[in-house]
């Protein structure tokens, strides 16, 4: 027998829309809605014909026992106050935003008797709509999920069990651990990757023909939707400033050291950063 | 007929390991001979049976009419000088370095009766070493080829003929227009995602075991040799200083901006940094 009766899911865009379909080839609930604010994931969704698909956010939430806002960062309030009044008592909430500490204070605009607990699948692209939606895109992705404290040991191990079951692994912290953390693994990197490409294409010789694998991948995530990504970045302000300050450090440190054609330090610069590099992978 | 009787390749590792392999595959030359400094790459090399494998590079060079010289950038001069007086009268010589002004200089030590033409296959990778060499390394990747306009016509296209039959797309231009080209899509990128790993790693809450295909993409090249990315900085060290220089001003422009809680400007940033991205695609 499935962990929930009814799940929906609010703002099927790439994530959103790979939950339907995970959640649907899982058979993880028998009832299954959505909602989508962009026409064409709506069209794709219906298309699709495995969940029911609302257009409105209020309508897909009616009756779910497991509700997973997948809007953007700086629309979560909204979307609270939105679903606020249509969903059910004991409702458990989570969402799949890339920072977590303030949507806790969003996700406060929910009525008190839902149980919110905060989820962060590490499965974004570049790419973005349910049109590009795949239903093992969290196969083997890290999820974070950031559980205040205040809820029940039962309400945590029941989304715990949720996003296993769509393969990911698990990492449970508190909402600040993560903000930090992910500051560092991701959202400093986002910021650099876009700072990099606009430093090289403002060099007087950059020629895009000319591109190859490395410019290419140490730019990709610079690809993602603008308005997602600054929703994040003002969400998640102290730790990407703070990186992206010690980023500007390293970066004068290293040109310093070429400007003096000092080969020692350029050389212990790059073996200190090929070391970590590589325990990464 | 193949247009070389003998094909030399000083400096097997990765890139000249790959050459070897290539032309050994393509039946570029009826005699091949080749040379490694590493003790695991000249045994990789015999045991493959495919070519002639000396132990110094001056017996390796010995009677070719095409010497291709693979060692690392700041080791050039040296190559010159030690391969010189074993150079046949009328042989071609070119090189595979991702700089290309300071190796012009460094090839003035070889001897006036042999020509030089520069190369730069973009086919490198964080590995290293002829056991990671491929036959199909320059498939579809750019090789520039930067003739300096003193080499004769027959020479010029001996050498574009040459990486034509690797695979190679080529794009021919000088030498100092290659270095500022390559300084955008090469060399920057690999010092921005050394500085950026340091960077990261630096932050007090950075955890290794977090990090998902953003980072590790954004930084993959970080993991390249640092001697060998030591001597391309330095060699082109005014193209990239610029690059870093702007890196700076644009990773400060965006801190600026979300301090500031300045959403128009970040979208207006990561929007222009997206549109260039995709381009690249």
């Amino acid at each position: 027998m499935s962990r929930f009766k009814h799940i929906a899911v609010v703002g099927a865009g790439l994530i959103g829309g790979s939950i339907v379909l995970g959640a649907a080839r899982r058979k993880l609930a028998p009832s299954l809605t959505c909602w989508s604010r962009s026409d064409t994931s709506r069209k794709f969704l219906r298309q699709n014909g495995i969940a029911q698909v609302y257009d409105t956010a209020a309508e897909a939430v009616r009756g779910a026992d497991l509700v997973v806002i997948a809007t953007p960062v700086d629309r979560m309030a909204e979307t609270c106050r939105e679903i606020g009044p249509a969903l059910s008592p004991g409702a458990l909430v989570t969402d799949v935003g890339s920072v977590k500490t303030s949507i806790l204070k969003d996700a406060s605009h929910l009525p008190p008797q839902v149980t919110f607990i905060g989820s962060h699948p590490m499965a974004g692209s570049e790419k973005a709509g349910a049109t590009h939606a795949q239903e093992n895109l969290f196969q083997d992705r890290l999820c974070f999920i950031t559980p205040t404290g205040q809820e029940s040991a039962q309400a945590l191990e029941k989304i715990q069990a949720f996003w296993t079951e769509l393969g990911s692994r698990l990492f449970t912290c508190s909402a600040q651990q993560h903000d930090a953390m992910v500051a560092a693994v991701s959202h400093v990197p986002h910021a650099a990757a876009s700072a990099l490409i606009l430093a090289v294409a403002s060099l007087p010789d950059f020629n895009s023909h000319v591109a190859g694998s490395g410019l290419k991948d140490t730019t990709r995530v610079a690809g993602g939707e603008e308005n997602l990504w600054t929703g994040i970045l003002l969400a998640n302000s102290l730790p990407v400033t703070a990186g992206l300050a010690e980023l500007e450090k390293h970066c004068r440190r290293l040109r310093l050291a070429i400007e003096q054609g000092n080969a020692q330090e350029i050389s212990q610069f790059l073996k200190a950063a090929k070391i970590i590099r590589q325990s990464l992978d």
